[in-house]
């Protein structure tokens, strides 16, 4: 999974709530308490960017803390080829940024994923970019599904 | 369900986010990725608007994709009405506009659907308004309690 | 659980939609329609504000009703000390302000509370500060874990 908010022309994740109002109302606000990401991140086989994708994970996360960066997250993972092709697992949780290994959990899904429930891990693999806010992720999702 | 964002004075969803602001960002952005709008839309037993209002759909949907019409839904059904009055669904799921029919899961619930889990299928009926934006959606839930 | 939107420099709530705009749009609009607000509560053993915290409930609620005070919530708790250090819990629903007990759904949690389902009560213990609007809640869960 690959979050690239600071890309250009062509982000994975775009803020959309207006931050600066939110921090005049805090003044001191080191944290982005109150601002929303929107994302669209394109999910490979292998960790390069350029490995082949075969879903996306869309949604939206949101810094929740005003002591830590602490991402709420909720979106949905679509499967885009193979034979779980269609299938989608949603994902729901927060996790602080310093967490080696960031723990969500599965809250329903679709497809070959209906009743699934479960958890999902993250752990970042490198961090890049301006303010190194750019991400790989290492996911890996447990899934019950009776 | 109906989903009217352009109705005048009444309209069910609203746009919430600084959209214009995204845009700058991404300077090429036809497909709203960023938006987010938060609806409060009606639920009729029979398909015109004006058929018996039986509950409401209320939340939020975020378009999440660059290269499609995508709306990321997060959202709860209350009943109001009947055998069922009260009880409410939760539903989370992401899909491309231009699928014929829609899946979302169902994650959870209170009062008859107290450990719903399941899926919702969304087939848009018909759409209307400027930009063919407002619609009809017949919705069919299929729900686990145990 | 202490929801103070209105503390100063401190608030636990903080709106971060453009509210103005949409207002525009509906031109009436009492309560709140559209407006989002992200969260970081505090969860207390006691009642009292000064009571030992064991945990944050984060996340986001959005007003998502024309005709009544309805809160669409969104969030986790994270148990912060106690044997269920680390553990969480999401909760997803909708109720209007003013139903005496509000019912939300738990979907999903992470390691004590992995598959987790059921519902979380929740009861207005005072509200205080400008508009009333700062609230003390008594939540109790109700977790299946099977």
């Amino acid at each position: 999974m690959h979050d690239t908010p600071f890309n250009g022309r062509a982000p994975s994740a775009i803020p959309v709530t207006a931050y600066n109002a939110s921090d005049l109302q805090n003044e001191i606000n080191n944290f982005l308490l109150g601002q929303i990401y929107v994302f669209d991140d394109p999910l490979t086989q292998q960790s390069p960017p350029e490995s082949p994708t075969f879903g996306r994970a869309q949604g939206t996360y949101s810094f929740v803390s005003r002591e830590e960066f602490v991402a709420y997250v909720s979106y949905t993972v679509t499967i885009q080829t193979g034979k779980y092709k269609g299938s989608t697992l949603n994902i729901l949780g927060a996790n602080p940024n310093a967490k080696p290994i960031k723990t969500c959990a599965i809250a329903g899904g679709t497809g070959h994923f209906i009743l699934a429930r479960g958890i999902l891990t993250s752990q970042v693999l490198n961090l890049f970019g301006p303010f190194n806010a750019s991400a790989t992720l290492i996911n890996h999702a447990t899934i019950y599904l009776d």
